[in-house]
């Protein structure tokens, strides 16, 4: 059995951003040399989540409208009398999830036909990690 | 360390339908001939997710009413105008979350006692495959 | 490779409580003696989950308010005919996951500053379980 673990760092230019990350992924696996495994990709910061789904931008619009409804950014959350105001941005992570797993089959993402993978920053405009660990053999 | 992938597919009648995938997996799992690994299940499709959560045909209609409050469908998305008409689909996938990981216990999926998985079309009506990947020894 | 499990199990006073097992799992990682690997922590009943998130008292009421706006209490859900009154539940598990899976670096969780590992119960004052497998090498 064999582990290949890298770390990518993301100083986002907006607050809040969805980038696309599935070519870097699929070079980690590439470099880890494992062909039959799971690749985990898990963001190490609280406020920000991985998405799979479509690389379409009016999907992406909705989704980011959609989280800002169910987890809305508002003044009046008790997390704020700590001085934060991000209290929506650890929910809005919560909703997407803050990891995934991919399958590693013949040396490569074992993706379908529209996966893409985001790091979905909610937070940003500061260095932020996500930890990728490939293990397998 | 040992490796067994298969995908499943399913073209469901209905537009949305849960489809109970417990059986099939714990078939998998045997075929797979490990005893102490993880089992991945994934949905391929950016339209469906996997649920672990009961059999009981109540609250599987409570999930879908659920689902749609948080999640409607309604024409003014706008991912829509690419011709689309499945944004809805697409966000109930990221609410329930597209995968899970079973664990495997001597042999065996190693599951709580009214833990059932289920495929959760969103969009079907045509063929879309889950992945499924056993890794240990 | 290598695979290490143990079960937490838990008796919550309340219905409903966030219990940080970060300690906890730190100590199952340290048991297991793998360097390189993953650590699945599942909870096994359909009424709780696991939440990554922050030690912090404000985020915490939030985030309990927030599920209760998104997955309410309230008498008149379908599963109810059942005699059960934990439908809530159910959808809150769902929509904060059930599981997540911990990197492990050099023999330690791999995690993010601020990242705590909490057991989330929405329904409890019994005793109900949590799966953790560590696989790795």
């Amino acid at each position: 059995m064999s582990a290949h673990t890298e770390y990518l760092s993301f100083t986002t230019r907006q607050r809040r951003e969805l980038v696309n990350i599935t070519d870097r992924l699929a070079e980690i696996v590439k470099r880890s040399r494992i062909q039959e495994g799971m690749c985990l990709v898990s963001a190490m910061h609280i406020t920000a989540a991985i998405w799979v789904n479509d690389e379409e931008s009016g999907l992406k619009q909705d989704f980011q409208q959609w989280l800002d409804v169910l987890a809305p950014a508002k003044p009046d959350y008790i997390h704020h009398r700590t001085g934060e105001d991000n209290a929506d941005a650890h929910l809005k992570r919560t909703l997407v999830h803050h990891q995934v797993i991919l399958p590693v089959t013949a040396g490569k993402l074992d993706l379908g036909p529209w996966e893409q993978i985001f790091y979905a920053e909610f937070d940003g405009q500061r260095k932020k990690r996500v930890v990728v660990k490939v293990l397998g053999e």
